[in-house]
Parts: C-alpha cells; structure tokens; sequence
C-alpha cells in the first residue's frame, strides 16, 4: 500500500478533509503497475519511469512470453494514460510494506523505520571445461564445469559472511549437456549480492571475481562474470523518516530501523521525490511464498503509522509553505 | 562393429568360405538397435533384450517423446521380425569399439584387450530447504539446498579420487524454483559412479550415502538419495579374451588389458554367450562429441585383430567340436 502526499499547488488534485481534519496537500493513493514484474520484466517497471530509470517508449515496448506489450496490455484495459510522465509532481511519497525478512518479528517490533534499500548487483557466471563420457574419464583428466561452479557457490556463502549485513546468494544454475553420464561442459549461474554499503559491495565484488578466477585456474576451466546488474544504495529523505518516527511514537508502537533488502517501487520514486517506507513484521521472515503471513493487527499498526506519517508531514509542509 | 560366431549347427547359417578358407562357424555381423538410447530409452535396449535383461513385450512398449513405441517404429520400416529371442544362439561374441577413454593413446598401445566392463551406479539425490528471498533472508537463517548440492559435487569427487580407478560424476542439476533473487529451496542431481570392483562400489556407495546424510545435517537440509541403476561389474570370457590376445600378437600390435568404463551391448550378450571387446585408441579419451576420432589406421587395427580373433576363436571351436 502506498500513500503520497501530493504537491499542494497540483492542478488536478484537492485537499484531503474529514470530519473534523483538513490536510495542507492533497493526499493520493498510487498502485504502480507491474510491480512484481510476473508478467512483463523488469520488476517495478512503472515507478521504474516515473524516477527516470526507464523512458516510457522503453517501458510500453516490453512484451510478455506471449508478445504481447506492456503499452497494448494497459491500451487493452484502458490504463495507459495520456499524463506526461513528471507533470503530477509529489511532495512527499511513504509506501508500507512487510519486512520480508525476519529482524522485526524476531526483536518483537511493531514497525520498520526504513532508513533506505541495500545496494544490489547481480552477475551472470559460466565456467567452460570439456564435456567427457562419465565412464571413461580419469578424474585426473576432467575438466568439470560443475566442479568449478559448485565451488563458486560455496565461495559466495563464505564472502557474504565475511562481510556481516551483506547477503550472496545464487539462485539460478543450469548444467550443460545436463545428461547423468556426462561431465558437465558448461555450467552458467547467476549471482545476486545486496549490503547497505556500495563501498562493501565493491570489496564482495573483487572477492567474488579473485574467487571465480582461482577456481577457473585450479580446475583447468576457462571462467568468464559478467555484471549485469548494479544498484546503488538509497538513502531515504530524513524528514520523511522523522515523519515516520514520530508516528510511531504517537501510537506507542516499538520501532527498529532497517535497511530494505528487496528492491521497492520508492527506491525508484526517491530519486524524484522525498520518499521512505514502513515495514510491519511477517512470520519467519518469510514471503513470495504461500506462508507468507502478517497478522491484521500488524498490518493495523502499519496502516496507523502510515496515516500519521502522512499527516505529521503535511503539518511539517504547512509550515513551510502555508 | 561387431562380429559373432555363430554356433556351428545353426538352422539358418552357413559357413563362411572365401579363397582358400572355410569356417567351422557360421560368421554374423550385428548391428543391435538402439545402442545409444538417443531415441528411445533404455540405450542398448535390443542387446538387452537377447541377454534377457529386459522382455520383448516391455523393450517393445518403450515410447519417444512424440509417443511413437519401438514396436511400431520397427513394424515401420519392416525390422521387427518374428524370431523367438534366443532361438539363434551364439557361440561367441565379439565387438570391436573406440576406447572412449585416454589410456590407450597415452601408453602409445595399438589394442585395448577388454576384460570386462566396471560395475556401474547410478542415484538421484534431492535437497530440500525452504526457498526464500535472497535481498532479505539474512545469511544464517538460510536453508539454501543448492549449497547442500554443490558440497555434494565436491564430495562425490573427493571420494571417487579416496578409491583409485574409479570415477564419480554429478551429470545432471536441477534448481528450484530457479530465479536468481530466491535462495533455491529444492536441488535434485545425479550421481553415476563406477568402478571394476562391485566391492569398492558399495564402500563408494556407503562414503556417498555418509557424505548426503553429513551435509543434510549441517545445514539443516532434508535429504534424499535413491539408487536407480545398479549393473554389477562384468568379466568377459577367458576363451574370447585369449583369442583377442593371441590376434594381436600375430598381427605385431601392443596390447593392453582395460576394463571398458562405458556400457556396451557386449556386456548383455555376456550373459548368454561366451564375449569380449576389442578396444582401439581415440584421439584425448574424447567420445559422443564432434571432436572424437580414431585414425583409418588405428580403425584397421582393430578390424584386423576382432578378425583374427574370430578366426582363433573358430579353429579352437573345431578342435572342440569338431
């Protein structure tokens, strides 16, 4: 869920009242499109253009499996839209979300004061050796792609936890030929590392490729890692996460402050407007899975935090502009 | 290629005569259908059969990916035939293949002199672990099942190098769900080990089991491994294998005693007939790639020799029977 507070002078927008409660700005409700990103890649391709990182033309040209585009997708349900992207400007933008971890739930916290998003690279490894007949090749003959690969692995586990707060993970790898009676060829592998600190991430990198490369001369196997992602940290406006405390601290709810590890629609929207995000605890830490599960009373208080953030900020901009 | 003596009193054989020679025997050349298994599974599936490790009925039932059944693609182009298997023995068998392996080429030997085949085994382990986030699953509350994999492909490794002359491959790795922002929660692999002794097999077998069971519990995995295939070693017959030696002796070409690390259809129709293998080197041990090679010359060799080892074969089964 996403609340934002929009620029008081925007054209189309009016004020927010209640009974009894009139807000400075108006307040709107976003759900961007395609956050997931199940259908059409990449993941959270419409915040994605309206922070910059994607032109619109890019973005409508993305198909699905089927080919069918992302741009005749939204024409299909009348979604498209004829807004120039940037002219409905924010004043402020909070999106509330689970954990997706396990901090909170285990320090018995209400809410996550999301102080920004780790910065995430991802890179695409393969290891090239010599597919050989299982049965007839020496092991001191073989050059096993799948050796080098499994090792990288480890690898990987062993440098984020030299790095604490860091986290490395593969979670793609496919074997060639893929036959049980043939040493693997060729293994090609993804890896995904993610640390609040782009300065570490440049130390897991050059751990990550000193390793690959050891490997690779170790096991006579050519070895070639490829970048193909590279997200800075982002650091979250300091008012909105007052704004955020503060609410918290209204409705007597705990608050631990955490770096988001999953990528979100504010990290995009915080490059063009000031932008924080509430997390609520979930059980297990667990979530893109059926298990996924946060109480409603969690998610209350996150709902709770969210609308007095909003307020507290609205306040804190009638002051200055009003 | 192979050749057979035929048993001399054969219905429908004759034997063979050219300028100035006439066999005891009857002399056939057998191509057994399927051998690779490209098409349809098992491979060597007709050998397999004669040597009555599979019925007609069921060898006859097996489908191709389109659903097409060996029985009907061989009432295709006519090859089923009507003979009762087993109706036209053998007394000899003969087959003459590259050696698939490096030996042979690296001590410079004309023939491989095959005593046997190795013992074969195959398994198919699976991981489980509980697929999660990798932005936001913290490194020491993973269940990562494919660091449970990789740890299993060093082991396999690491112990077929403990048991000299024998050999372990993981061929074929399977990762879900598959996506390089999600810790894999299920990895499901193979394992094929081999060796000539069927007894250093099960010490194999009891380290690999060992080895599952230890990684499963440091990382907090569940584990499984199943044994699917389980071809104990095969040792050809002493009569066939001195006809090889005393061909090789008479043609001037070196020899050297192998036990064959791949399957081969002589090692079905050892169990019904009197067979042995005649090994020629081929170009770095290289096979079932476009690379594999054996010179004109080396391919002469071993046509020469699985001749003059008929021929012994033959003139022995006249003293005998004659």
């Amino acid at each position: 869920m996403v609340l934002s507070a929009c620029w008081p002078r925007s054209r189309r927008s009016a004020r927010c009242t209640g009974p009894g409660y009139e807000t400075f700005a108006p307040i709107e409700v976003v759900n961007w499109t395609n956050e997931e990103g199940s259908r059409f890649t990449p993941a959270m391709i419409a915040s994605g253009v309206f922070g910059g990182a994607f032109t619109r033309d890019w973005a409508a040209a993305r198909a699905d499996r089927a080919g069918v585009t992302f741009g005749d997708a939204l024409d299909q349900i009348g979604y498209r839209g004829t807004e120039r992207c940037g002219e409905h400007p924010l004043s402020a933008f909070f999106e509330v979300h689970i954990e997706q971890g396990p901090y909170l739930e285990a320090e018995n916290k209400d809410i996550g004061v999301v102080t920004g998003v780790q910065a995430i690279r991802w890179y695409e490894a393969t290891f090239v050796g010599q597919d050989s007949h299982a049965g007839t090749t020496p092991m001191h003959r073989r050059r096993d792609a799948l050796r080098g690969a499994a090792r990288l692995v480890e690898d990987i586990n062993r440098i984020a936890l030299a790095h604490p707060g860091s986290v490395g993970t593969v979670g793609l790898l496919e074997v060639k030929p893929g036959s049980p009676n043939v040493i693997p060829g060729e293994v090609f592998l993804t890896i995904d590392v993610r640390d609040p600190s782009s300065d570490t991430l440049d130390r897991i990198e050059a751990d990550v490729m000193r390793a690959a490369e050891a490997i690779g001369a170790a096991l006579g196997l050519e070895v070639a890692v490829k970048t193909i992602i590279n997200q800075p940290a982002v650091h979250f406006d300091a008012q909105c996460i007052a704004s955020v405390r503060a609410a918290a601290a209204a409705a007597g709810l705990s608050t631990k402050d955490l770096m988001s590890g999953a990528g979100h629609d504010a990290a995009y929207v915080a490059r063009v407007a000031p932008t924080t995000m509430i997390f609520v605890p979930c059980k297990d830490g667990i979530s893109h899975n059926e298990a996924e599960y946060s109480s409603k009373e969690q998610c209350a208080a996150g709902a709770q935090v969210l609308l007095q953030a909003v307020l507290d900020y609205d306040r804190k901009l009638a002051e200055k502009l009003g």
